[in-house]
């Protein structure tokens, strides 16, 4: 293994992998290095140009706390956090679609009964959430496990708000034994992911606004079917066909209705004008492991 | 942009890309999505092995400091410098070859006059090194700028000794007018590349060694020449064909001369054991700019 130049050094480096135990990770890491390489080659990539990739990576993974995933960023805006998240959830068009999970799900939010407030102080309009999750042959599921997060009005999630020291609009809910759901929480503005990192460089650079469209994450688990990871985004508003991240899908947009004050769908009696959402979900079967 | 699934998302990313006013960078990033996403397809890369490659690139980010960096490693495991190195470097036979720079290179190393010990008080076996810098018509290149590093008796660098304070085993000289450079060191030894991080525990699951054969770096500079950036690998060490990073050339293999005690190079007599080593470089013509 001496003397390998631009043509041999691939196979080197792929004959080095070939004792790899793991056969999954053999088989990516093979592919990697097959795919790497041919892209340096494409570009005849200059070692100056090696540098600046090696320092973005670097100050990328220099930017990542407890409360910033700037490679999560980076996966997203260059696309392939929606490749992967769509080869994984290939499933009947009965079921709701995925979407991007983003970088702003944190471990361990409050737990609320059905009904609570989960904007808990966050600034924003009232919103009345609603729906019912259930499988794809029409059948209620009960009792699932259900968490979601959002930005507040300013175009910001809890954990961006340094010493903010509580969770602000996201929550973890229980839907019935009917698979109802409710909450109420605030209503959904359009946001720039963080841009202040080598991901914003990469956006300027490339003339591309670090721009998503208002949208309320989900994520809802229960025993027997496939774990969902969506967006619910807002009808009519800014950015639906800009997405940074490019997570749109066109059964993921709905009606944000607005109300005037009154009675709200939880009883109470509003004195500023509110908004209620209502969504359907419906889960697919579990996939058998591979 | 919406609804884009595994067959629109690559096109629709490079279309985001095509208003970069570099044509350099739109050219590298949409040859680098496009392989990426070849690369997330033809393995069908899962969720779950997505956020592993992120928190591997977030570990090697963290890892990072002006004492340690990831990245040169995982792209030297990965061959990737030797691929870069070997594309930017096509030069005429007569010339010295080039191999990898490796992530133990400083800015700043001190400057010592011809016939220093550069060792400066690194532990190893005393070894005096000289030779001539040429041109390829065999003219001497006078007053080129040279700059030496290496590894001590243990295996490692001086920026790897926790509170040094001091730079060991490195230093900056400058040629005679006739080309001629020549100094006192250590002699090299093998070594493993550091691999208590992410690429360590990537070349433990691949089953592959960490180690360097025996080698003295050279980066060799000087007006109207490419610059030149080698090592010396030492004849007859373990790891010469099953180095690490890859970066083994016959052509770089020299004799490390063993001699008694007696009357060194430089005059001096010497009261234990100790090596020479003679080699001469040739330096390609500066390439114009691209």
């Amino acid at each position: 293994m001496q003397n390998l130049n631009e043509d041999t050094i691939t196979h080197a480096v792929i004959e080095q992998i070939a004792h790899t135990p793991n056969p999954r990770l053999k088989r990516i890491l093979t592919s990697l290095v097959q795919h790497l390489h041919n892209f340096a080659r494409e570009v005849e990539l200059s070692e100056d140009e090696l540098m600046t990739a090696i320092q973005f990576l670097t100050r990328s993974g220099q930017m990542c706390s407890d409360k910033r995933q700037e490679f999560i960023l980076l996966s997203d805006t260059l696309g392939l956090s929606t490749l992967v998240m769509a080869m994984n959830n290939r499933k009947p068009p009965a079921c709701t679609e995925s979407t991007v999970f983003g970088p702003f799900h944190v471990e361990n939010a409050p737990v609320f009964p059905l009904g609570a407030d989960v904007a808990n102080g966050a600034k924003g309009e009232p919103c009345f959430v609603s729906g019912v999750i259930r499988g794809v042959d029409g059948e209620p599921v009960p009792h699932a496990r259900i968490e979601v997060w959002q930005a507040d009005e300013d175009g910001y999630y809890d954990v961006q708000y340094a010493g903010l020291g509580k969770f602000q609009g996201r929550g973890v809910l229980c839907a019935d034994q009917d698979g109802r759901y409710y909450f109420r929480s605030i209503v959904a503005e359009p946001y720039p992911i963080p841009h202040d990192g080598p991901v914003g460089d990469m956006l300027r650079a490339t003339e591309r606004h670090p721009w998503r469209p208002a949208h309320l994450h989900f994520l809802i688990k229960q025993t027997g079917y496939q774990t969902l990871i969506t967006h619910i985004f807002r009808k009519g508003g800014t950015y639906l066909d800009s997405d940074a991240v490019f997570g749109v899908r066109s059964t993921l947009i709905a009606d944000w209705l607005r109300h005037e004050p009154g009675r709200a769908p939880d009883g109470s009696i509003m004195e500023v004008p509110f908004y209620t959402l209502e969504y359907d979900f419906v889960l697919n079967p579990a996939k058998k492991d591979r």
